[in-house]
């Protein structure tokens, strides 16, 4: 079995699996409607939440539509904060459905400028939301969610967060952090194959939702709201194999307990990095008190052919990890370490890393 | 084992269900790459369609809503044809993105008026668009769709189709009949869970997508085609479960052959029928040219409750069917045969009923 090592889909533990295969259930049942409310309750124990909290069928990208189109109309101002790949698709989903998007966007590799964040939400206050990544994937740099926060509801604003490749690995308390909407997707952190969208709404997210005028219909959550609190249901069919996988990957996640899940992320994390520059490789995180717990970017230097490492990773080591994506592409290889892993996971990347290093060219060149 | 007997989800066989357990791998890598073309090439097959043909992870709903933003603009002006729940929530998407919406509605368990159809579109030219349900599955009736077509083709219109419950068990050949969107759900004929959303784009929907400006990111066609085309892949991380499952289930469909799938469906919506008749029901579709061959509904007559039958049903006989939906609440039953079904499953859920029913005062009014 190759080692699957990018940051998402991950692979998943052989409960979650099975489950998966179960046999379909009326979606309309008692059965089923039991088992959403099990699974709701579970997810905002991770959200750290008593917002309400919705399973969508889709991917995250799906989940951050919903953030977007359920609480703005039009026209609306937004703060947007980017710092890569999926920090830009947030504000392209809120500028596609007519928002009024400013960017503050970091260099890649660097986190959000917090000063830069204050200054902008100081010099309009006819903004009314903030959206921001918590963990941005494709460069491996967490933001400083806390503070950004804070920032936005002292001045009153919503804020709307990326947690895809965050929640359920990296802490993101909901509730004290005061976060307004966040949508995490079921293929990262969760131990679970992809096909699904968690999202927590705040009651200042429900405000918002009640005079917010983009078009909605598929992602709506007062359709969300309705199913659930009256059945236990979704409005939509749903994901049912995924609802079946999520009892086991949850109660896996709540027994081994949130702090020590977040505690065996940083350990990982860590001993990822410390592992990568031991090898002479150059993190593209250069401060690593913003280096991601859940996955790692790694500059290609010294000669190194970044496609060639990842194919020779694969077809000889059977270790699969990311490249860059868009302006990355080539420059950066990422190594994806969420979910269901452990030190022994990497040490096998580790090792294989060590003898595919400069078969890629690495020490080629200064 | 609990015979699952609702108009989808529907029971899946062992295999497809063995393959949704399959370990993840990486979904931009070249084996799912692959794996992506292959089904895609499968699902053209079923939709008898040249057309280009995506894979959006969501429910069925999805699909449809997918089907409404990517080709229209706000303002255009539609005529949707309902027979039901369905076709009401069809109208519903396109009103939600402001479309101008007229209906041709007909009553329910009836299907669509071709003549009514034929003078809403000679009353106004201005249309551009005719969106149907191809099966009605929450009254049981299918729609002369091949009619319907044909007059919006011939009037130079675009013909937007819900065949979320009828593709794959009931003849719907997308290019013969000039289809322009065709959306289905994976959950229904397809003996695979729900999860996907699987969606048909002709020429002439490409050419009213290039200037369709209703706001669209998560199901934008322009999106789906790029990442297809160039690598095989989705834009969004996809349900990739579901697409280890499509092979088996696709597979046994083109071998068990499209011709021979269509006349079991046939068969077994026959088998329903006169079954039900005999046992002095009353169908809910009284043309029976008109009735589904994917869902029967039978109206509750002469005392029958018929929420304690499908609890009945349920808890006695582990056969789960299904009840009326908004105003049919309490009024219908429906019995689900599409997918994998054999006259054997259906025997079964006759032999039940045949106790059943007078248990849940069938006979006890006139």
């Amino acid at each position: 079995m190759a080692q699957l090592r990018i940051p998402g889909p991950t692979p998943c533990p052989e409960e979650v699996l099975k489950a998966m295969s179960r046999q379909m259930i009326n979606h309309r049942g008692d059965e089923f409607g039991e088992m959403m409310r099990s699974v709701t309750a579970k997810l905002k124990t991770v959200f750290q939440t008593q917002n309400d909290l919705y399973l969508l069928t889709g991917s995250g990208t799906g989940g951050m539509e919903a953030a977007i189109v359920n609480v703005l109309s039009p026209g609306d101002k937004v703060l947007a904060i980017s710092v890569g790949v999926f920090g830009d698709r947030f504000a392209n989903i809120a500028r596609t459905y007519g928002a009024d998007v400013t960017v503050v966007k970091s260099e890649d590799g660097k986190p959000a400028d917090v000063d830069a964040v204050r200054k902008a939400l100081q010099s309009d206050p006819k903004i009314k939301a903030v959206i921001v990544t918590h963990n941005e994937s494709s460069t491996g740099v967490v933001n400083p969610l806390g503070d950004i926060a804070k920032l936005a509801k002292d001045a009153g604003k919503l804020i709307m967060v990326d947690a895809v490749s965050s929640m359920g690995g990296i802490d993101c308390p909901v509730d004290k952090w005061g976060l307004d909407v966040v949508a995490t997707g079921s293929q990262k952190c969760w131990m679970l194959p992809p096909g699904m969208a968690f999202v927590s709404v705040s009651k200042d997210a429900w405000k918002a939702h009640a005079t917010a005028k983009m078009p909605r219909f598929y992602w709506d959550f007062t359709r969300a709201k309705k199913f659930y609190e009256e059945k236990g249901q979704t409005p939509w069919t749903p994901n049912v194999s995924l609802v079946y996988a999520m009892q086991p990957a949850l109660d896996m996640i709540l027994k081994e307990g949130l702090p020590n899940v977040f505690a065996r992320h940083t350990r990982i994390a860590k001993m990822t990095r410390e592992g990568l520059k031991a090898m002479g490789q150059t993190l593209f995180v250069a401060d690593e008190k913003y280096a991601s717990n859940t996955v790692t970017a790694v500059t290609a230097t010294k000669g190194l052919d970044q496609k060639k490492l990842n194919k020779i990773l694969r077809d000889e080591f059977q270790v699969v990890i990311s490249g860059g994506q868009q302006n990355l592409e080539g420059k950066i290889y990422r190594i994806g370490h969420l979910g269901w892993v452990t030190e022994k996971d990497i040490k096998e990347v580790l090792d294989a890393l060590k003898i595919a290093l400069p078969k890629a060219g690495f020490g080629s060149a200064k």
